[in-house]
């Protein structure tokens, strides 16, 4: 029996016997070619990119129904890459400038995109080098007549075991098939992760050399909690594991239950637990699985991967389509573009920075360039009379800033108003708590606004001075250290004194251990990933709130997040076991 | 009469006639070599480029007693870039690979080095490019023949107007000669603007277009203070720059006699007014204009501009030297290596970084690398028997990276004592405030400190999410924002309630509006450029603390940074007019 821990990439319980997804082994025939070869050859190239993007495109079709639209949108990026990207190019060049055949000529290619993206010093770009990889391998079989699915057809349950699954390797597993997958490397941000929570199939993933010590057939238990992996475990193992599994499998069941169920504590504390997204495609999904609004519309997936600025019109129907999702009683909080840091817009040419986090972003950008921030003010105006839309601008530092862009909002109502345009007059306006003069002036802010939500990924970031991508300093970003529950304490405070609400959009909202200290300091909403939302209903209708304000009382006078956190391991052992 | 506005570089009234210095206009006869001409010319560049080092060194020798430690870096610098660089190479190849005479092979090599160093957002590297263009035209000159010295020899002082000074043309003028100068380019951080303040000669730069407006002989006035250039004044203004001339070199004369003064306000509060250094040079100048003590040494200039870590024993001579500069009673507080950033060790091999500012940096590389942090605390605690030592570490973030700081601090001192090395056992041990979170939990860290400095100029970037080098966003940079006051405030009263002093070492320091506000919150030390310690006296001993404490209880109700300096610029319109 041997052990092995990885990174917990999606939760839950598996075992099994192990099939071994070798890397594809396809003997790539590599000759140089004679001056009327090469013609045909860049013939046949097209024709391959053809066949892979009809692949993708069927097989985006056929998973329609199991993934989500961020899913999808791998798919979608995959076709972009063969649609006339310097990739597809740089196999051309190689077939004409090179006499290369096309296999030599796809694999160079894609060698030589993975190693560039995999030497960017940023962590989600070093994973689109598995796109490459993905894309450069499906181009490969096909040359190579080898199908495309090449799955085992046995009847029985298996643990895959790869050393990277391809987005569409993983998008094309069954759940009948599959119970589980352990692979040598990913991370917890890695497509594959993402999509194997989205379909609920348990996976540890960063176990660097499992492929090369599993043997077929091997017996895998997978703890998708833990990051946990064993080969070949003892029948008390195997038990042991059945027993979790079992409890696991009730938990997600009982779980299923609170879809309508309210999210108030034993004791009557009502807390609005809603969904973070991304476009109209996930609001649906977060109705579905029980999010009572959504607490953080990100728009600026409306202004990405496209050419140019998306229009008033455009912007309008995706507000109005997620407002109609959840009828005209939930909450839906719009943020205004968040634009700049780590995500690009290549078309509006904004300058490289020395430190893009400290730099020219979101309502930075908004109040430099209010030609585009008021055609996205119109459209959400527009929008508000189909729901309970509420505003929210992002990166607000200083009250004159917020003075600003309220101007500006002042302004995009007055055009409305002069082409005899209904929007909602009542319409609610916050901003995000993210910069610590934010959270240090709320008291201010807290009368000029309607609500606050406070947004801990940048928040911890600037109060602690650390860039959470950065590994050298990642250990240094900490939700629990002190002066970041100080500052959130502060900002409940200041708009609780001007009868405000204030609810919290980072990471930490959905985090179990992190709840009850957000719920006794009195946060009234609490949006998070859709799929953390069960497991925060089922925590919040099982307490009582007088406890945890006692709690967080303690943890309050604590002097390091290590202390804070051995303290909330003891009081919540079923979070942390 | 013509009015210009520019970048106040150097403070000082001065007027007189134009001299203008165009630029080298040197005729450079481009020529192809014949294949018997290269060896020769290669050697004429080798005999040009030793030339050129003797005449930096020559200047460099006789500058020494009128310039800084710093100014005279630059020229190290110049001497560096002709002893084996790329950039020397660059010449050669010229020669070798493409036959050109020696002329076009500087020229092509300088014009690359200018274009590349100008390209790089970075404002600090940008005026990099500055010094090849000083050092190539200083080549080109001795290759024409042109003496080094041209220089206007009539007995009337002058004022210079040029497109830009390079650093040994600033440092060749003559207080004797040229009363001011006024130049098309630079900024307040050039090597001009920092050698002009340093030989107190009124200066304005960034006048775009200036030196192809002034004809030679043409009036010119000079407001250094306010960055105003008049050319061809009224009678009416000439008189009264003379009167504010006249005024202000009284000022600076009343402010000589302060030197010995202590820095009491009028009812009788003591603020110790100290530099801030990065070397022992600085710390002799420092105690000659003033100061009462170091607050700032930068250590990480030890580190610099050099190949290998310095020794223990190389820091143990400069921290000595500092120490015996202001004998056994002025404090002197050592920082301890603030390196990353923007501060690069090349022969450290640190990781490019997304955002440098919030990565891997001082107290982060120094718990990480205790090998190279422990030789330098062996150093300082050496050098504490010479002097009243303090030591401080910077980017303290949490509680936990102090006590470890403390920790490593404690292990050398145990290997001091096994070695029977004397220091000194009480040495005091502080630490910058200049993350937001170690400003919101100084209560608590206060109690396992002797002392805070409050780092500004980092406190006030992470506190508004600005990075102040980012032209696109340093307009949000600003000292008076009422977070930033807040929170100073909160530091300052957590210091004194556990009875421990707390000083400021960021630029805000020495900044005549801030003083007030500063000294009014209970500041017990102020460390800034030397420069600025002498008018910090003269408004400390001219002003009654319980008036600033009254002003600071009403600037802390203000809400905006523009509120507060409005009301700043009444109170006090001496330091604004």
């Amino acid at each position: 029996m041997t052990e092995w821990k990885g990174i917990a990439a999606s939760s839950g319980y598996a075992m099994g016997r192990a099939f071994l997804l070798q890397d594809d082994k396809v003997g790539i025939p590599e000759r140089i070619l004679a001056e009327e070869e090469i013609e045909p050859e860049l013939q046949r190239l097209e024709e391959t990119v053809d066949s892979a993007v009809e692949q993708l495109e069927a097989i985006q079709e056929s998973s329609r129904d199991k993934l989500g639209e961020e899913q999808l949108e791998i798919f979608s990026f995959h076709i972009a890459l063969l649609q006339g990207s310097d990739y597809v190019k740089s196999m051309a060049a190689n077939i004409k400038a090179e006499a290369l055949n096309a296999e030599a000529a796809v694999r160079q290619a894609t060698g030589k995109f993975v190693e560039m993206f995999e030497n960017i010093d940023n962590e989600y770009m070093r994973e689109r080098a598995a796109d490459f990889r993905d894309v450069g391998s499906r181009l490969l079989k096909i040359l190579s007549g080898i199908p495309d699915v090449a799955w085992d057809e046995s009847g029985e349950k298996l643990i895959l075991v790869a050393h990277e699954l391809t987005p569409s390797d993983t998008a094309q597993l069954s759940r009948d098939k599959v119970s589980g997958f352990v692979t040598n490397v990913g991370g917890k941000t890695s497509h594959t992760a993402i999509m194997a929570r989205s379909m609920e199939i348990p996976a540890v993933v960063g176990l660097n050399g499992i492929l090369e010590s599993v043997r077929p057939g091997d017996f895998v238990i997978i703890d998708g909690n833990e990051g946990t992996v064993w080969i070949n475990p003892s029948a008390e193992s195997i038990s042991h594991y059945q027993d979790k599994q079992k409890q696991f499998n009730v938990q997600q069941l009982e779980l299923r239950t609170l879809i309508d169920a309210p999210s108030v504590t034993a004791d009557g504390r009502r807390i609005e637990l809603a969904a973070n997204i991304g476009n109209p495609h996930d609001a649906h999904h977060a109705r579905q699985i029980g999010a009572e609004g959504i607490g953080l519309y990100r728009t600026e997936f409306l202004y990405m991967d496209r050419e140019d600025l998306p229009s008033e019109e455009e912007q309008f129907r995706a507000y109005r389509e997620v407002a109609e999702a959840f009828g005209m009683e939930s909450p839906i909080v719009i943020r205004t573009l968040d634009i700049g840091g780590d995500k690009e817009l290549p078309y509006l040419g904004l300058p490289k920075e020395m430190n893009p986090f400290l730099g020219y972003r979101a309502i930075r950008i908004c109040l430099d360039r209010t030609d585009i921030f008021k055609v996205q003010l119109r459209a959400i105006l527009r929008a508000s009379v189909h729901g309970n839309i509420k505003l929210m601008f992002p990166m607000i530092s200083t009250l004159h800033e917020l003075r600003t862009a309220k101007q500006v909002l002042e302004e995009a109502k007055q055009e409305l108003d002069e082409a005899n345009i209904p929007f909602n007059r009542e319409l609610e306006v916050g901003m995000m708590i993210e910069i610590p003069s934010s959270a240090i002036i709320a008291d201010q802010l807290a009368k000029e606004v309607n609500f606050f939500s406070i947004g801990t990924n940048d928040l911890i970031q600037y109060t602690l001075a650390v860039d959470r991508m950065n590994e050298s300093v990642s250990y240094l970003y900490e939700p629990f250290e002190p002066a970041v529950l100080r500052l959130i304490h502060m900002v409940v405070q200041a708009a609780h004194k001007e009868g405000k609400w204030v609810g919290m959009c980072g990471e930490m909202a959905g985090d179990l251990t992190a709840i009850p200290i957000l719920v006794g300091m009195g946060l009234d909403e609490l949006s998070m990933s859709a799929s953390s939302i069960l497991p925060a209903r089922s925590l919040i209708r099982r307490s009582n709130v007088q406890e945890w304000q006692r709690m967080t009382e303690k943890v309050l006078q604590m002097d390091t997040a290590q202390e804070i956190k051995a303290y909330m391991g003891l009081a919540f052992p079923e979070i942390h076991n």
